[in-house]
Order: structure tokens, then C-alpha cells, then sequence
């Protein structure tokens, strides 16, 4: 890959230098100048495609599932998503995993740990919760939850309840491209009640502005490990009151570790955001891959020039260095999306960067 | 001061050691052994006294200075709580200054800024508003408020409001004293309106486990000026749910400043706590300087041996390393105390020491 | 890749079933059993291999690359290493980078800047330079200097100098991985003077204890861009009479931001360590992938049972999770190892694990 | 203290009033504008004055002590150092205290602990050392030496030695003022030998832009407890040919904590300067408060109008706010200042501000 441009590699094959490349490979090694200009771009590439999951496609294939396997067969039963450019590392974008995991009353799934860390967005039933290290929570539709690097888990729902189907959201493909994830059975398959009142975490770490003054925690993770929807909606709507919002976003807000008003987890971020009645938002790309799910309402996003129409419980991604913009179609409802992404892997290492579209007053074309 | 104890100083005068310290006065000198067992006690022992202020006391004096002074000429309008052994520096405990502002309908103050930091917590009236660097915020009873250091600041109440009193709460005599304190009066008087929508701050970072993705904040104090009461009595019992809160204290939670999770200022920390009906805690001592004032209820604190019995709107101290206790009378309501105190110095410097009461199952023996 | 553990997937292939899975493809899905057990491993297998690269079969090699091409054909004259598990990324060990750069003296490359971090340990020669935003470096051998994410750098040979080489090590395929990689050629090809005296930065930060009372650093990497060998060698001097040493590293010191105490890039680190005359390691493994250059000296490593032996100037590498041991061949001389890897990001997001190796007193076995 | 200004306290006293002030004394209170103005002043005034304490004078005295007291009786054998406006806290400055200690050959104090931080600069003599948590360190002329916030520590000089002097430093005003101050004397009296290496936190700690890998350490101080003149001095000659120096300072480092890169105790802050021959260096004046020992050198401050001529081994104080500057005296040689002070507080808690003096091209006009 040649460029005639001053700074970058171009040299041209001889047979001298063919038998050198030759010699070189013996020794584990090779000329960077042949290689240069690939590795090292003039802006990322990514791998991934834009995709749209429609949840109408996708639920009666994850409904299946429960006639098809166990829990116990299955490990976990999920239907997970593809990203055609991400086959080799089951990554729904970047190194992003996602899936739709699915429950029938009074189903218990085994409890285990593993590096990567894990967060579950609810999408419909009712009776189903998760128990993190000793903590259980109750998940309602629509409410985030934690599964965080380390911690034992296990999830279910009640014989009283419906089936339940959530999307989860894991730095899988993640961890394991940089070789280090461990994965570990609970020796007891599920976790001792621990005594713990239900939902502590949220009463105790998810009160605005106040903290409980005893408790220590420094942990990578925040220590409310569930975001609860109807508390998130009202904070949507009174930021809402107080900000203009972005012209990239509408009004976007971060689910945060409340101890440090950082991100949630170490490598994965997580945010809601509500396009008002009528906004349709400016585009803009930056790095960072991300996984939106619609909480709420019906619109479209256009991501690298194509237009993807979403409704309540779509499902989809937007790769890194992406154009993207998005819309709400309702003149009278808002619409929420709710999104998952590696924003702390990259701001953390210093990899953000942000560029706003400046053509045709910040609206992409869309290609027929 | 001598003391008979390996390692302290024990030195008798003599006339030729007499003469010895004459001399040394000459050049701005004297020997440590004279006083080194006072200024290195073996503990803290508290130049301030644990008072009680009634407000049944001090409330009719508060109005009273309406009419005596205006807002004009005393700046402020504002009697301040003397405490018995800290006259010299104008503090009510420790290096915490305190006092009961009042303003009438229609008055306004104008507005300055100071190194110190302040708090307000509202006591009574309706239509009362501050207006801290161009936010402006409407105040209710009980809520609590911020001006921290360096902001322009200035309060007053709405003409169609009644007579509103809150307590302030700075930390005047300790900027004194590390000789940092500069005041300025605004250029204008009063501040420009800003344009900014009524209570904006509190709308913004005043939310459960979310905050503004946009938002940058580095400034050493809470963005989110304003904490209200209800949703910190809301806070306090689901708090409450979680935990079986502290054996000193009950449910007590910090309020925070949501970018950190930390203190809301740089000198000076707030809490709000909850005795539960019929709880009486155990005692403890910790350094620290610490004024409350009763938001809700009534009950007591032994301070030191000495039993004060208060109500609503009542306010008293505890100095540092005194031991201290409290019990709610009611066996069927709650009782609340808000608590304004020097913590953010005395944990950030690394002075924090706190010790249990050992004896008689934790009860202090009351002074007859 | 079915396993027969309570926990993990065990689901026999069916005719019903792979029907399924087929229909799962058309919507970008899949059946996460059929993926979990490979995508979530007990423990990391990496895919990098150990490999030893002898600098007396290399050097002939990159001397002849001078011949070959010229720095502004080749972008950069540098003979990379490729590891055999690795070849797909041009990665020497995981998702690190590393070639031999030589350049003749009266030479200069041109200036440019990416998002990937850099380093380089000089290997022989005299009058070698590089420029940093503006800060200019002479390099001596055994050097080690930083060129970080986003600074603008160029090299070159003074004219009066001999050949120069030198070891690069980059993050190029992490930064790539995460699709965050940009790159840039400086506008005028070189960076005008600067006028600041060479070495500024080294002289500025690099000294023990002490720091510039004005100097504000908040950038993600270390002010001391060049790290010299003389400092380095007599602070692992020093070091050895404070200490017994790692059983496992003998003296290692990391190199580090003065400012911060910590790594010297975001993404990069490195170390340099002292193996004591006969010193002989015990056996551990860990996360993280890991480069080295012998300093100094000569001697042995075993990693995952194969016996590695190393003489001044070889480089080989210790994938993430491989056992592995050192040894100092002299009972006279020390030798020293100088270290890259990827522990700030392994160490910054969570994913560090360390296992010592217990048998054998600590002793792999060789393979035959 | 009535001011004639717009937002300060103008209120004439009248019948009514005083008689309104009487009532409020009898609940513990008082009316704010009655001292709002003392107590919120425009800008600081110290109750510090400028001091200069020739070594030349103290010398004898601080010697004729060993005659006259033990450290047996004394506790410690310290002159110390009084600021006419702060003698009733023995402070030197601030809240700062200072004393010159003395010890014989053979003579050992006890260990204890107290919850002020101290520091140590060397004087004069041979053979001292001092022993803090274990460690032991010896000390030299111009070695500046830490015992921080709870620590045990003893002081001794060997048998072979010569009679030593060294200034200490400490914040006992300062912790006692903020009632945080504990003492304890060592159980057996003296510490027991903890085996480590001689020196060994300066040769751990003490390496330019490296640090032990595995050295693990979050205490609020330095763990190089000692900084060695030689590379102090060393340091100052490199970063002068890296930087033009400050206007107000010359060539100003802080001794450091390099773990963090901040300050070397939680309260007291150090430096050491270079005066370059025949530097002259402009005014300013800023919050803290400071302490000079004359580490080499003679020459000139001049503070607040006055000149103070100073010679090795003197020391001076400059108050809070004090307009500033120094002088060398000698064309040829360098002059070096050692300083402490309390910069930790007030730039940690937010109160640090600082001016440069505009007229007569920075220079003040000295007092006749
Ligand atoms: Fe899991
Ligand atoms: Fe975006
Ligand atoms: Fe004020
Ligand atoms: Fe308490
Ligand atoms: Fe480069
Ligand atoms: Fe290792
Ligand atoms: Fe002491
Ligand atoms: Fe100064």
C-alpha cells in the first residue's frame, strides 16, 4: 500500500528487495515499510457496520429458545448479535458483545464470575431479578443493572412472574483480545442468601446529592448497581428544564458511579438520553463504539449515510468514527435511547476525539 | 507545666535557667521545655463549649433587628451565635461561624464575594431566593444551600413572601486565621441576570445516579447549589431500608458534591441524619468542630456530660473530641438534625481520630 | 466446544436446532451457547507466542536496509518483529509493536504525530537525536525516551555521529484495535526551532525528590521524555542495598511520570530491572504482554517450559498469562532487562492477575 | 469599625441598640455588623511581623543549653523560635513553630509520636541521625529530613560524632488551633531495631524518574523521608540550565512526595531555592505562610518594606500577604534558601492567590 506523500512508505517491490523481505521473514521479521501505511491510518476504519436489530424480528426467535434449551444446557440462554464485520470476535460492534437473554417463570441460571463486565438493560416480563455478590435486585422494564468485572452473579424470575427478556451488554470480545479474561463457577452453583435487604444498593448509593457518610467504597465499579427507569426518566426531565441540550444528542446524561461521578464500570460507560418532540439532532462522529437500545417513542438515526427507522426495543450500533445524527419522529412524545459503549477504555487512555459534521448545516446526505 | 512522665518536659526553675530565658527573649527566642507539654497536649482539648440556642429564644430578637437595622447599613441583618470560649474570633464552635439572617418582602442585599464559604439553611418564611454567580435559587424551609468560596453572591425576598429567616453557616474565623480572607462588593451592586433558568444547577446534578454527559466541572465545590428537603427526607428513608445505620448516629448521610462524591466544599462538610422513633444513640468523640440544627422533631444530645434537650429550629454545638450522644423523645415520628462542620479540613489534612464510648453499654453518665 | 461443567454450555447440535441457528444468521444473530465456552475461557490462552530475537542475526539485517531504501522513501527505515501468532496485526507480543530503526548519520526523518504512543531504547551508535514538541534529545545508547500519543517528533543522526539503532515500541495494533488511531505529517515536514536548551525536559523533571515549584504538567504521559542510562543503572544500584528484591524480578524499578508516580504513557509501560550476580528467578505468571531488551549482560529466561537463552542487545517477549523466570548467567556481573507492556491499560482497567508458580521450588521444566 | 462603602457595615450605635446588644449577649449571641468588618477584612493582615534570627546569635545560647538541661529533663533540647505577634501560640509564623535543637555526641532522645507533622534541616556537626517508623537515617549539614503525622521518631548522635544542630519545624500551633493535636510517648521508650538497611526510603524512593515496582504506598507523606543536600544542590544546578527561573524566585524546586508528585507532608509544604550570582529577584506577595533557613550564601530579603541582611544558617520568616523579595549578595557565587511552609493547606483547602508588585519595576521602596 503505496502513498505519494511525503511522511508515509513508498518503496517500490524489486526482486533486491523481494529475496530481503524473504531473508527477514526467517527471523520473525519484517520491513515496516511495507506494512506502514496500513497500521497506521490517517483516521480510524472501522471494522464494524452500522446495524439495526428490530426487536419484531428478533422476539419470537428468542422465545424459541426457551422451548429449544436449558438454562442449565445452555450455560445462559441468549441469542446474541452479530456484527457482520465482527463474526471472528462475536462482538455486536467493536469489542462490544451484546445479546437478548431470555427467562421463563421460576427459572434460576447458575452463578459465576468472569473478568468481563456485564450490564442488563431490561426489555419486558415481570419477576425477574439478579443477585450480585449477595445483593438482590428486582428488574423492572426498562430499569439498568450491573454485573460488573469480578463479582458473582446469578440471575432469574419468580415462579409468579412472566417470561422475562433482557439485553445484555458485555466487554467480552474486549477481555479477550487483550488476554485477560478469567471465568469461574460459583462452587455452590447459586449464592447464599446473604440476609441483605432487597435492593440496598439503590436505596443506599441512589439518593440525589446526599451519600451514606459511613460508607466506604473504592472498588472500580460504581457500588448502585441498579439505575431504576421511572427516577431516570424524571432526571431526564428536569435536566431538561435546565439546559438547552447538545445539538449532537438532545439531552443526554451519564448513569455515573456515584462515588466518583465517573462511569459505571471500568471499561464500559452507559447513558440515556431523550430527543424532545420534533428534534432531530445535528450529526457529529467521534471514537468509541456504541450499542443504543430505544427505551422509549420511534425515530431513526442516519449513521454513515443510511438511514436506520428504530422503534421501541430496536437494537443498534454505531461504530467508531461513525457520522451519526438522530431523530425523533413524534411532534408530541419524546423518544429515549438508551446506550452502552467503551467510552471508558477510550477517554481513559486518552483516544477521544470528537469532530462535528460541518457540511450542509450538519445534516448527512442519505444514500437512496 | 512539668510532668513527671519519661519523654515529657519536667525542667525546675532556677535562677540561673531564669536568666537564661531573659536572654533568649532578646532575640525572639525561648526554650521549648517551658511549654512543650501545653502546646503538645497528650489530647485534643476544646478552647469552645457545647451551647444550646433556643429558637424560642432568639427568634423574636432576629425580627426585632428588622426594625432596628436596615439591610443597607448592616450588610447583612444577622445575629450571630457566640460561643462562650471562642468570643475573640466570632465563632459559635471551634473556627465555625454561625448565625440567624432575616430579610422582610421586597428587601434585597447586595451582593459580594469572600474567600470564606457559606451555607444557608432555611428556617422560615416563603419567597426567600440567592443568587450565587448568576444562578438563581428559590428557597423553602429546610433547604440547604451553598455559597462557596469566591462566588458573587446575594440573597432576598420576593415582595408577595413573608419574613424569611435562615441559618448561616461559614467558616470565617478559620479563613482568619490562616490569614486568607479578601472581600469584594460587587462592582455593580447586584449581578447582572444571567438568563439562566430558575433553580438550573439543582435541575442538572441534583439527579440519582445520572449526570449531564456534557457537563465539565473541576471546581473545588458542588455544582448543584441548592439541596432541597424533600427529596432529602426521601433520601433518608430509603436509606433507612438498606442499613441499620450507625450506632452513633442512625441513618446519617453526607450531602455530597455528585462530580466527586466528596464534600460539598473545601472547609466546610453538611449532613442530614434521622433518628428513628424512640432511637437513642450510643456515644462516641471525634476531632472535628460540628453545629446542628434541629430540621424535624424534638428530642436530646449529651455533650460532654451535660444533657440539652431540644426542638425544631433549636441549634447547638459539639466541640472537637467531645463526646457526644443523642436520643429522639418520640416513640412514633422521626427526628432530623442538619449538621454544618469542619470535616473537609480535618479529613483532607489527615487529622480524623474518633473513638467509641466504652463504658456503661455506651451512655454517657448525665451531670445531675 | 461443548463442556460437561454445571455452567457452561453443553448443548448437543440437532437437526431442529441447526435450523435455528441458520434462521438466527439472517437477522445478524446467533445462539450464544454455541459461542460461549469458547468466547468466555477458564483462564487467557494467548496467541503470541515466546520468541527470542537475536541481535546478531538481526543486525547485518538492518544495516543492509541503509542500503536499501532511504528514510523518506521508507516513511521510517525499521525492520519490525513479527510474532508468529501475531502476523495479522504486525504485533511483536499481544498488541504491542516493535522494530529496529537505524539511521545513518547526516540523516532526518520527517515529523509527523499519531495517536499511538511510542518509545525507543537506543541500542548503539552516537549522535542520534529526536525532537519532541519542540524539545530536543540527544540519545546515547541504553537511553530510553518517550515520543507520546498526539507529540509531534522527528529523528535524525548528527552528521559528525556513526550509525545509529535503536529498539521502537508502539501501541499500533492496541490503538488500531480500538479503531482510534489518527495520523498526521507535520505541515512543514520539520518542527521549527524551539530555542528551549536541549535535554530540557530530563533536566527539568528528572531529578530526585525535587520538582519545579511553577511547572504545571496535567498531559497523560511523563514531562521527562528521555529517561538516561547512567541515573538509571545507579538507582538499581541504590535500590539493592534497600531491598531483597522480587523472587521473581530480582531489582525492578518502573520508570515513571515525576508528576504522578506513575506509568510514563497511558497506554505503555516500562521498567528496568537488575539481575544480581547468579541471580535466578522463581516462576510467576500475570496479565499483560511484555518486551524485553537485554541492557546488560547475559543470561537465561524460561517461558511456558522453553529455555530462552539471551546476550546484550537480544529482545524477546513474555505473552499475557505465560509462565516465566530469568536468570543471570555471571556470578560476577549483573545483568539488567529493560521492559515495555501494556500494564496501564491491564493494570488501569482492572484486569491484573498474578499467580506464582508453586512447584518445583518454584521452577518450571524445561522442555527437552 | 464602621466603613463608609456600599455592602459593608455602617450602623451608629445607639441607646436602643446597645441595649438590644446586651439583651443578646445573655443567649450567646451578638449582632453580625458590629464586627462584621473586623472580621471580614478586604484583604489579609497577618499577626505575624518579620522577623530575622541571626545564627550568629542563637549559636552560643542553643550550645549553652546542653550545660543547662538533659533531654532526659527537657524532653527535647530546643530553642525556639517566637514571632512577637504570635507568642501566645508559639508560632515563628502563622501557625507554623520552629525551634533549633541540639544534641552531644552519645546522648539519645526518647521515641514518641504526635499528630504534628515535623521536619528537620540540618545545621551543623557530625554523627546525628534519627529513626522514624524503623527507619533510620543518617544526617548531614543542609539534609532535609522528615518525621510526619504520626510517626514514631527519635534522635540520637553517635558517641563518635560531634555536638549537632539542626532547625525543626513543625505545624503544633497549626493542629493545635484546629484541636486535632495527640501525643504519645513510645511504649518501650525507645524503638526497637526494625533490620531495615541504613538509608533505606531515600535509596527506595530517591531515584530520578524511577520507582520500586512493587513498592506499594497511600499514606498522606513522602516515603523518602530524608533529601540529601548533595543531590538537592545538583538538582537546582540542572533544571537552572533547563529554565530563565521565576521573577520572584529564581530557581525554585519543592521537595516532593514521588508517589504523588505533591507535597512532601499533608500540612507542610518544602523547598530549596538557587539565587544565581548577583540575582536580584522581584516582589510579589501571596497567601501562606514561610519559613527561611540560609542553606548557603549571603544576601538580602526585603519584606514589607524592611531589609533584612542575612548569612548561612540564618533564618527569617515572611508572614501571609508580605510583599517579597531577595537578593544575592555575591556576583560569583550562588546563595540557597531552604523553606517550609504551609502551602499544603492553603492550596489544598482553595486559598491560595498571589500578586506581583506593579511599581517601580517590582522593587519596594525600603524604610529608611
Ligand atoms: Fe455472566
Ligand atoms: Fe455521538
Ligand atoms: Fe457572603
Ligand atoms: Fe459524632
Ligand atoms: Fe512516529
Ligand atoms: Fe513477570
Ligand atoms: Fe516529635
Ligand atoms: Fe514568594
Amino acid at each position: 500500500m503505496r502513498e505519494d506523500v511525503i511522511g508515509r512508505a513508498n518503496v517500490e517491490d524489486t526482486p533486491e528487495l523481494e529475496a530481503y523481505y524473504k531473508e527477514l521473514e526467517q527471523f520473525e521479521a519484517g520491513a515496516l515499510w511495507t506494512v506502514a501505511n496500513k497500521i497506521e491510518p490517517w483516521q480510524p476504519k472501522s471494522q464494524s457496520v452500522p446495524v439495526l436489530w428490530r426487536y419484531k424480528d428478533l422476539r419470537e426467535h428468542v422465545l424459541r429458545s426457551v422451548d429449544l434449551v436449558t438454562p442449565e444446557k445452555a450455560g445462559r440462554r441468549v441469542i446474541y448479535l452479530n456484527n457482520p464485520g465482527r463474526r471472528d470476535v462475536s462482538a455486536a460492534v467493536g469489542w462490544l458483545y451484546s445479546g437478548l437473554q431470555v427467562m421463563n417463570p421460576g427459572e434460576v441460571a447458575s452463578a459465576h464470575a468472569h473478568s468481563a463486565s456485564a450490564l442488563r438493560f431490561i426489555m419486558e416480563g415481570s419477576g425477574a431479578y439478579t443477585i450480585v455478590d449477595g445483593h438482590k435486585m428486582t428488574l423492572g422494564a426498562r430499569d439498568f443493572v450491573l454485573t460488573p468485572n469480578g463479582t458473582w452473579h446469578e440471575h432469574g424470575v419468580e415462579a409468579s412472574g412472566s417470561p422475562c427478556i433482557w439485553q445484555d451488554g458485555l466487554d467480552i470480545p474486549f477481555v479477550n483480545a487483550i488476554e485477560a479474561n478469567f471465568y469461574a463457577v460459583h462452587p455452590k452453583i447459586q449464592q447464599d442468601d446473604s440476609g441483605l435487604p432487597i435492593d440496598d444498593m439503590t436505596k443506599t448509593w441512589g439518593n440525589p446529592g446526599l451519600r451514606p457518610a459511613t460508607g466506604k467504597w473504592s472498588k472500580g465499579y460504581s457500588p448502585m448497581f441498579k439505575y431504576e427507569w421511572e427516577p431516570t426518566y424524571e432526571s431526564l426531565n428536569k435536566y431538561a428544564k435546565a439546559t438547552d441540550g447538545s445539538p449532537f444528542d438532545g439531552i443526554l446524561m451519564n448513569y455515573v458511579n456515584p462515588v466518583t461521578g465517573g462511569h459505571v464500570m471500568q471499561t464500559i460507560g452507559a447513558s440515556m438520553q431523550m430527543l424532545r418532540p420534533g428534534e432531530k439532532t445535528k450529526s457529529h462522529r467521534h471514537t468509541g463504539s456504541f450499542i443504543y437500545q430505544v427505551a422509549k417513542g420511534s425515530g431513526y438515526s442516519i449513521i454513515d449515510g443510511k438511514r436506520f427507522n428504530w422503534q421501541e426495543r430496536d437494537i443498534f450500533c454505531v461504530p467508531s468514527w461513525a457520522w451519526h445524527e438522530h431523530g425523533n419522529d413524534s411532534n408530541t412524545e419524546d423518544a429515549c435511547l438508551f446506550t452502552f459503549n467503551d467510552l471508558p477504555v477510550i477517554e481513559g487512555l486518552g483516544f477521544y476525539r470528537e469532530e462535528a459534521y460541518g457540511d450542509n448545516a450538519g445534516h448527512q446526505a442519505v444514500a437512496a
